[in-house]
């Protein structure tokens, strides 16, 4: 496994010089997250990531978590880094002072986030889920609830799940067959079964929380008939063992020291957190947290694998570059040499920077709409979170699988040796395409909910911003070429926006046939747009000669590596979203296959 | 893991109807490949594979291969299947009969390599090694080299494996430190370390024959150099254990029922296998056999994922069509008929498909540059396979592992539990983009060595049967305009091919800054030419009434998807060709990570 370095170099330029971070905070009032503050984070964070987290992550892998008999086990070392990472204040970061946490905006947990995912993406699902449980008793929950339990889940004595999957449905929420049946005492008795819980059962906590998605008897059919509970594992006022346990754990393709479980409810004791049959409402104003978090696991793995890939393009020998000998005291060139493998570099480059910049964008929107004074201002960046979340989770996602793909390409056959670490990347990147809304669901979720259901105007809010940046920049001496390439796209997006909203007045399945490849679409157009906004600083730190000159170079020349070879795939996915749903739905079902 | 049922309807449309088999063997005096013969092969194999292999393909994954103390123990059932293999006569289905085998062309043993490589590609790695050292042994060996080893290889009483890879090098064959002495009794003691040599020590056979790469003690540097030897692992003559021996078996992402072995040799007995230093060029005469092979690696663990994904579109329920309820009486609609779960699987169908009518169309030139009356026809095969191989390695991986991953999404969480089978698929498939030389080696080779390096002249003799095609179909009533879309894509084929040639003759970079798009790019031509060539017949068919009009149906509706929604990726790739070097060679390799 290559050793995890936080690239604090990146995350600073984009923290002091591109995102302008201490203006954005004291523009909000979170003056606590000053600049030393920030810089506190930074350095700390990386320091128990790379001490703490990184050395058991491929331990973590081979060793997996063990059930036995409902008790689940995991990997040696995963306790201890729990017990640390509380102790060190990190788990309640971000989290409301009011029940123990330290009160900083949510871009600053976001980036210890990548740092969490980078070194061990397995250990972060624990409290990554327990983060996500806070988030909806914050926001949902009674005063009493919150009192009991967020103070709790904020001190890491306790953690939490979310419980919404069951064997039949994913997607498909409004089909679930949990039953709560009110109780004589105001609780609830859930009963029913769920599957692929993350830190279900684990023995890093006193207890477990689980908000677990049920209907009641009268409850309407669908999605609009489904309420949220809080089941905890112990009740917390008697400290009894409550009638949930863990039926067996799942064997996976990647993220192995993560507890997936199956979870059986039997009469277990619950509370109904939010209103009655609004529980898919409290699940969803936390999605666009999640969706990120989901998101950075594309970027975290991503970075991982080309930290190890750029080592081993240094270091391994074999063949010549073309135009001769490059280390003639060797018996071979270095790989990197070969303009092949500085294409799967700066492949991974790009996307990598890319993306982290494109969280860094979407973290501040999060605060704004957190923490903003106006209410315009809120709206505003709700509106950009909502259009922006489906991207971020699955243009993130997408791009940082073919990334961790090209980190393993790089080492050749021993990319494929799990010793070297770098195929549990790609393993454990995997899901990240599937979970917390499937790839396709995100899609649908840009461009039917998002897009066209605003009749365009979220778009719009996002095209409108990248327009009176490429015409404040027209001029820009060195950049004006590629900003007029985005500029261009930019309008065509927009145009092609229209053509498939015209097409799905008449048929709503052109919708789901241009989705994914409209989502890609404009995850480049995206990254396009930040590539300029980190190049243009770049340049002026060269032309003043301010900042940090050769890495400002490497971030010019992967902005011209991102316009010249990899925005061209916009042409391919443009061309399959004008394609339409015809070539897709002709063909009968029952032909697929014969 | 899915059931596999081998794919004989479209194999017959191939076989039958596009490729015309039969006119194919007749032509070539291999009168024995009788329709009957085929027909039993496909039918017989198929029932082998689908009862035999199939089971043990997900029983293999997990158990893996045991070592101990140099003893490699293949996982249950594996002996076993291999000795019905050998009993019912596939070893040597297209081996010369002058030592044991059947003589049947190598295209057909290639339609059971598929079958063989879908239902359990671990265990085809065994057979599949012996008929490379086979290949090479029958075309270097001498006649006294023939006489013990063939016969014993044939007869899968011994099998055998390819030792070219050190810890130090893979690519770079010309640095190899394995020795081989001279003897007094004209034998080579071979010292040196081999690693990644796959079957290199198992329990299937009662020996194991090497074909190991050493250097000769006066021998050139470099890869002129390189030497040829077999070294079995029990000496024939006395039976008594050679010098080599097993150190260790990897443990892998993938194909974890294939032995990948580190293989010591220690003064062990070899024999020189063709002329000294000429090792590489033995090498290299069956490259073309094991490069098609590997590619279709791509293909086979494509179609096992196709085979999953659309029983579980139709079987798995999950939210209702956008157009309106396809399925009232039951909880939701089946996924397939979602449009995006149908890109997806139209995808996998359009490669998977498009693929095999590649592998069919290149095991028929491969028949040819064997069987072929005239040297004329002979050459030219020859000409064509050479482009096509390196196409057909890297085109068919990277389009198998998009196809098994696009599986594993249509399984949504399901698809990354091992249970399923579906990431097993993956997993597998991860392995062909890298061993067999790389795909941004095979890239080279087919841009620098075959295309620039015969000045054009091998691109030539493709595009040219294309061209032809196109022009005999342009005014064709259903397909003309996907003829027009070909033709112009053919002709940009040539014109971007001499501006990368222009360049080049500049700088020898530019080669290798083009050559994994140039690739891709040509593949994705090739697959139209073949994909086209499919709906010609399936539209002689429906207009006839000859033949399966609802199989023809779902040929052309996938040739449609496929010319709509996957073709125009060229263009994507044609950007990135024509980006240049410059902005993958500018960043000196120390700013790449700061």
């Amino acid at each position: 496994m290559p050793d995890y370095k936080a690239p604090l170099r990146d995350m600073r330029f984009l923290i002091d010089h591109v995102f302008d971070f201490h203006g954005h905070y004291t523009g909000l009032g979170a003056t606590e997250a000053s600049p030393d503050m920030v810089n506190a984070i930074l350095e700390e964070g990386a320091r128990f990531c790379e001490n703490v987290l990184s050395p058991l992550n491929r331990s973590g892998d081979e060793e997996g978590c063990h059930f036995d008999n409902g008790v689940v086990t995991t990997p040696k070392g995963f306790k201890q880094a729990f017990a640390q990472y509380v102790e060190g204040g990190w788990h309640g970061l971000a989290a409301d002072p009011a029940y123990g946490g330290q009160g900083l905006p949510s871009s600053l947990g976001l980036v210890l986030s990548e740092m969490i995912g980078s070194s061990n993406t397995s250990w972060g699902m624990y409290p990554g889920l327990t983060h996500g449980a806070m988030s909806a008793i914050h926001t949902h929950g009674s005063q009493a609830q919150k009192d009991i339990y967020l103070t709790k889940l904020t001190a890491g004595q306790w953690t939490g799940t979310m419980c919404l999957t069951e064997a039949h449905c994913g997607t498909d929420l409004g089909i679930i067959k949990t039953r709560a049946v009110p109780q004589a005492n105001g609780s609830y008795a859930v009963t029913g079964s769920k599957i692929f819980i993350s830190a279900g059962e684990h023995d890093m906590s006193e207890n477990i929380i689980h908000l677990v998605l049920a209907k009641l008897p009268d409850a309407p059919a669908g999605t609009k008939g489904i309420s949220l509970f809080i089941v905890p594992k112990f009740l917390p006022d008697t400290g009894e063992r409550n009638g949930v346990s863990c039926g067996s754990i799942e064997h996976k393709m990647g993220i192995k020291a993560s507890a997936t479980c199956v979870l059986n409810f039997d009469g277990a004791e619950g509370y109904l957190i939010g209103e009655a049959n609004k529980g898919l409402n409290c699940m969803f104003t936390m999605m666009n947290h999640a969706r990120l978090g989901t998101g950075m696991q594309g970027l975290c793995l991503g970075e991982a694998s080309f930290q190890g890939a750029i080592k081993y393009a240094n270091d391994r020998l074999q063949m010549r570059s073309l135009t001769g000998a490059k280390a003639p005291e060797k018996p071979a060139d270095p790989i990197i040499v070969h303009p092949d493998v500085r294409r799967m570099l700066l492949t991974m480059k790009a996307f990598n920077e890319g993306n982290r910049a494109l969280t860094y964008f979407t973290a501040q929107l999060l605060d704004t709409a957190h923490l903003g004074t106006e209410p315009a201002q809120r709206q505003e960046a709700e509106d950009l979170l909502a259009f922006l979340t489906p991207i971020c989770k699955a243009f993130m996602t997408e791009t940082g699988l073919e990334v961790t793909n090209h980190g393993m390409q790089v080492f050749g056959g021993h990319g494929f040796i799990r010793e070297w670490g770098m195929e549990q990347l790609v393993r454990d990147c995997r899901i990240a395409p599937i979970y917390e809304g499937t790839n396709g669901i995100q899609a649908l979720d840009l461009l039917g909910r998002k897009v066209l259901g605003s009749q365009g105007k979220l778009l719009r809010g996002f095209t409108r911003i990248v327009h009176r940046f490429c015409a404040a920049n027209a001029d820009h001496p060195q950049l004006k070429a590629q900003v007029a390439h985005l500029d261009e796209l930019n309008q065509q997006w927009g145009d092609l926006t229209v053509k498939v909203g015209t097409a799905a007045m008449k048929n709503p399945d052109e919708v789901g046939a241009a989705a994914l490849d409209y989502l890609m679409y404009s995850g480049y157009i995206i990254l396009g747009y930040l590539w300029l906004r980190m190049a243009l600083v770049a340049q002026v730190q060269i032309d003043s000669g301010s900042g940090d000159a050769d890495y400002a170079r490497g971030k010019l020349a992967t902005c011209e590596f991102y316009f010249k070879r990899l925005l061209p795939r916009t042409a391919a996915h443009r061309a399959a979203v004008e394609a339409g749903s015809d070539c897709l739905m002709s063909l009968p079902a029952e032909l697929f296959a014969l």
